[in-house]
């Protein structure tokens, strides 16, 4: 058997009994550590608590090794951890898809990912439309076909989640144009990076998915000791110093309910400032007004 | 101090062993119990596992008693338990305000809940739009604002996620005119009954936000050991017998990744049928072709 095995958010304890039982009794266990990280844990932390030992499995492993990690789970048991929820942001499909192909049946143990846990800032989950993720921005790369995703969220009034772009085990050009297998230190996006970055789109594109005015929320650390919830207008957050990784950004809709709004207002610095701000930010891509049909005018 | 803590989506041994020391070792312990259900556990059962007591918040304690759950968190610690992840679908965002109005704080120890766990039937996450809810009809009552909500995922493309009616301790029209304590047994929406008045919706409104032909995936008893998936049409599953409770729909959006297709024609009865069905379905809403623009044809 295959177990897909989420981890939560932050703590080595936030693996569920049931994915901690699973751990311990499994033949072999991986962990998938290019697309998160676990906050307050790492591999060593890790293999004290489950009590045993832990294979790293990066990009390569888990994309071309596949056969590797499956290795006799048609008898034996293999467990495939995953920060978060196996099927969160990036999903295993392909390893799944793969297993079915071997004859191996697979298990999910689901757990919190960044996909509904970004509920604790308070806007509520099914008024959230496709998320995007934002990627470092170079000199000569600016993707942005993240906008017209916002562009068509904002447009029916959604939120929109946007997952911030994380580099582990990168090599330098320079390094990979000579076959040197050394990486850069691990880059996480912040909140003040990912807010300038979206600004610089918009003044690319200049089409008004948002503006500087525009309010989101800052969600630094979320399901940590240290987490952190911060409102306020795209222009304000791009100079917000959002501490340690991992942050995440939600850019709100014209749908805001009075609930939702109420709860923001404990991350914010100007409660008036910012009810201001987002009633301003409602106008856009608001629906015309209500005209009655012409043969009622008529009467 | 105030404690959410999410139970996951079926089994005692679902929630997390942060959530499990925690409820081990708190004063009072309220389980959230009318919107949804713990699917291979009961109170019985859960008390057993936590060595404990546990005591059922209805609606009426949730929404009126809020200072009875909070009594005492200001020195003492109280669990307020939650089915999935207390910020999933039903938010609990009211009893944190009135927790945070008394002085006490609040930490959430969040859970997979189906907002994350439905991308276990292999659509991605981040391709779905806003979520809906489906109500059970009565003669006099069917409520369709979820429509315009679909035909607004659908014309960008995307997946919807349907969270289908649950009625526990609802009293008859009769019972409750009488003030008779008598409650109905409670209801779960099975998949023929949403496709089926999904249809009834689409008869009626005839805008075409779907059709009879429009692909969709069943998604029975998400995260429990008969967990079970099947993808077919609307008009298909609305003759599907899906078992016991719960489920949940999803309704396919335009972009739909070879990936997902792959993944999907594990659960569909005919595959070159399923592929043509959600072929067809892709030409709803489907952007006109690229024409380039006049000045080029010029030269």
């Amino acid at each position: 058997m295959l177990y897909l095995i989420g981890l939560g958010l932050s703590h080595e304890s936030d693996i569920t009994v049931r994915g901690l039982e699973t751990v311990k009794r499994c033949t072999r266990v991986y962990l998938e550590a290019y697309t998160s990280i676990l906050m307050a844990a790492d591999l060593a932390s890790l293999e004290a608590y489950y009590g045993r030992s832990v294979i790293l499995a990066d990009r390569e492993l888990v994309e071309t090794g596949s056969d590797e990690i499956l290795r006799g789970a048609n008898e034996d048991d293999v467990a495939f951890l995953v920060v978060g929820d196996p099927f969160g942001a990036t999903t295993h499909t392909d390893l799944v898809i793969r297993a079915r192909e071997m004859g191996i049946a697979v298990e999910t143990i689901h757990n919190a990912s960044v996909m509904n846990a970004v509920g604790a800032c308070g806007l509520q989950l099914y008024q959230f439309g496709q998320t995007i993720s934002l990627v470092f921005f170079t000199e000569s790369w600016k993707p942005d076909s993240f906008y017209d995703k916002i562009m068509e969220n904002r447009k029916i009034g959604l939120h929109t989640l946007i997952l911030l772009d994380i580099k582990v085990k990168e090599q330098s050009l320079e390094n990979m144009a000579r076959g040197r297998l050394i990486y850069e230190p691990p880059r996480y996006m912040d909140i003040a990076t990912a807010c300038s970055q979206l600004l610089e789109v918009e003044e690319m594109r200049k089409e008004q998915a948002y503006t500087e005015n525009t309010p989101v929320v800052a969600v630094s650390r979320l399901g940590s000791p240290t987490q952190k919830f911060k409102a306020g207008t795209l222009k304000e957050l791009s100079e917000y110093d959002s501490g340690a990784p991992l942050h995440t950004l939600v850019m709100l809709g014209r749908q805001v309910h009075d609930l939702e709004l109420e709860y923001l207002y404990q991350f914010v610095d100007d409660k008036d400032a910012f009810r201001s701000k987002v009633e301003q930010d409602q106008e856009f891509f608001k629906p015309p007004p209500y005209v009655p049909p012409e043969e009622n005018l008529s009467d």
